[in-house]
């Protein structure tokens, strides 16, 4: 009996898996959201929610010196502010109070689940200095929400998004004054929430404990002036139907070193993921296409989140929003563009750069930004991308100073959330 | 134009992506193979070499007290042994001197890379106390040869595996004859060889530092004595073409913890995973079956390693060798069986079941050794797997007293590698 008479089709099975794992965090998801109610039905919870009003804060005896701008340090991407949120959970009793306390190391037994089973899960953020010398974040309720999705697709405690978002804050009011000061307009600083299986034991299961912790670090700017050049993958697959790709885990990342210091090493700055020949992630940000059809429409193109290969990512799903606004009814003095979320193909892309029809390409991230494309290396080719402004297309960059005036205060919007500093610190 | 019609066939760029990343893999091992050769041409490297003989012992001054036999501690997969082994590595340098060191914490920064992006693999082996008092590991060159692969996959340094070999040798010799003394022969402590990017910094890029640590632990006995009841997965896929399944990283452990919990809520042991209704491995270990094909030929079947989806276990790999050693020509007393590495799919096991053609299943790895299998639920329905003796199959049961007799030194053999110990600690 040949194996291959009996598999089913492999379209099938992948969809199944995929709505099945979709459906099985939905699930666990809305057992969070009812656990961590506060009083769901008159009951306390028997397992203490996360609560960032009990934020204890020890404040360091040891402050640092902020780097100057261009330091060599901000380069490395590792220096930190003064203080760090830290909160505890366990199985047995839940949170522990958040603490909001002085930068420092952790200190994890070699058996933590952690460093080991790579049960860990991260947001991407940034703070904002506002031209109008207010400190800023981005849809922070955004990252919050994925976070607890990340968390939970890999086994990682429950809590309310709202507490997160009042954790978040609370740091970037210590320590933005100082470490992103009103000099410093037009700057911004990265936040990186992170949660961690902290329990000490080697059994493959779900972690006993985990540690919460929120940090703020400078990040060096990684807009590329001539465009980015993406390595369309040859060398691996990043996601797959039924897998993670869609949530942000630790697990998406490490694996992919390998072919991006591959595509480095052959003058790429990024790998464009494809799988199945569809285009799906480029590096770690969404990437979006504008081309015109054969049958002449404009389009502005992106790869779908149903069936939860990509990253639901803030500055995508910001940009999408941004279009249908602004472009699709080409009031601001671009041509209307039709705004599309569909499985592309990079034999599509390729086509529509050989026949003349693409316009521009832009990949989209909280660390790259909005970061136009200048070449696809594909098939031993590079692939031209036009850059009609010579930086950047043109959809990008209005998108992008869109996002910058609203990221920046230089329009009130309700997706920059202003943050209360705490100045007397 | 519609994708579909021009998207490549899928078995075509599956089989392609698989190739590449085995290939890239294959690449940097015979690079790091020459790179860790003291003097490569006569001149000594540039970065520094592991180098077991440069050890630096430094004895515990609170030595810990050994558990008893069935003691609660043990069940938690926590209680190490007075001792562990690190080794730093850095981009710049290459490997520092290894120490043996009092077991404790390791402090990490905030921002190191294992925390955030599963720069992390491992290795899992046992000491055994022999019959005959003496205290050996498995094949330990395997598991040395293995963590080199995974560390190379997951972007971490190379090393040379005899090396990291005679630092396990090195641990066991010094805690072995207190915590699994002569008087528990029969028993055995789990070793877990790790290596982590411990660099603090967040940018995805490949670690510029990397420590390597070897602990020595209690775990519970795993074994079920009415048979595993494995699950086939719904929830989702382990490990796919072109991705990192064969590798044993901390991103194959994480994401699978969700669907394994599903499957215990449900009554079963562990997730039987699947890939497009291939079957891969069980929970974290390898499944071998033996059935009768409907042409009568009795056969143990097992996946094949070169798609790169599935584990190349040791105790996998050694009841291979075994098989075909000592089962394929009958000698033993067994009917002879033929011995098959093949893709093959839950509908041919859900077929040989119904057809009453099932002999027995069995899984194997470190953890669960050789573990018989008695039920696979699949598609709402348990199939039920026979267990001839009652407790296991006969060829799982010939099998493991083979390797047990191995492994506890009542059969003197290569792969049961003695230690030597160093009593007067």
């Amino acid at each position: 009996m040949a194996p291959s008479a009996i598999t089913p089709p492999h379209t099938h099975a992948v969809q199944q898996a995929s709505e099945l794992t979709a459906a099985a965090v939905a699930k666990k998801l809305a057992e969070t959201a009812s656990s961590v109610a506060r009083k769901p039905n008159g009951v306390e919870p028997t397992l203490a929610p996360l609560d960032a009003s009990k934020l204890i804060f020890t404040k360091t005896t040891t402050p640092m010196t902020v780097p100057e701008l261009g330091s060599p340090i901000i380069a490395t991407a590792s220096q930190c502010s003064d203080h760090m949120v830290t909160a505890v959970w366990k199985a047995t009793t839940g949170w522990e109070a958040p603490e909001l306390r002085p930068y420092g190391n952790l200190s994890l037994a070699p058996t933590a689940s952690c460093l080991h089973y790579a049960t860990e899960c991260f947001e991407g953020m940034k703070m904002y200095r506002g031209y109008d010398g207010k400190l800023r974040l981005f849809r922070p309720d955004c990252n919050a929400k994925r976070m607890l999705m990340s968390a939970t697709r890999i086994s990682l405690p429950g809590f309310d998004p709202e507490e997160l978002e009042k954790l978040m804050l609370a740091i970037v009011a210590v320590d933005g004054p100082k470490w992103l000061p009103k000099s410093r307009a037009g700057e911004c600083l990265y936040l990186r929430p992170s949660m961690i299986g902290s329990a000490g034991a080697l059994g493959v299961a779900a972690p006993k404990e985990a540690t919460l912790f929120i940090i703020a670090t400078f990040m060096p700017k990684l807009e590329q002036p001539k465009g980015l050049r993406l390595l369309a993958s040859t060398e691996g697959i990043r996601a797959w139907p039924g897998g993670f790709g869609f949530a942000k885990v630790g697990a998406n990342y490490g694996p992919t070193l390998m072919a991006t210091k591959t595509a480095a090493e052959r003058g790429y700055h990024q790998v464009l993921w494809l799988l199945d020949g569809q285009v799906t992630e480029a590096g770690a940000s969404n990437l979006l296409v504008v081309w015109k059809t054969r049958e002449g429409q404009l389009q502005l193109v992106t790869a779908p989140l149903d069936d939860k290969i990509i990253l639901d990512g803030v500055t995508r799903r910001s940009v999408l929003q941004l279009a249908h606004e602004r472009l699709a009814n080409g009031s601001t003095g671009l041509e209307p563009i039709e705004i599309v979320e569909r499985k592309y193909t990079m034999e599509e892309v390729a086509d529509a750069v050989k026949e003349g029809r693409m316009v521009e390409a832009f990949a989209c991230g909280t660390a790259f930004f909005v970061a136009p494309v200048c070449a696809i290396g594909y098939r031993e080719t590079d692939l031209d991308i036009p850059m009609k402004r010579g930086d950047s297309g043109e959809y990008a960059h209005a998108i992008k100073t869109w996002l910058i005036d609203i990221m920046y205060g230089r329009e009130q919007h309700g997706w920059g959330v202003i943050v209360e500093e705490k100045e007397e610190l």
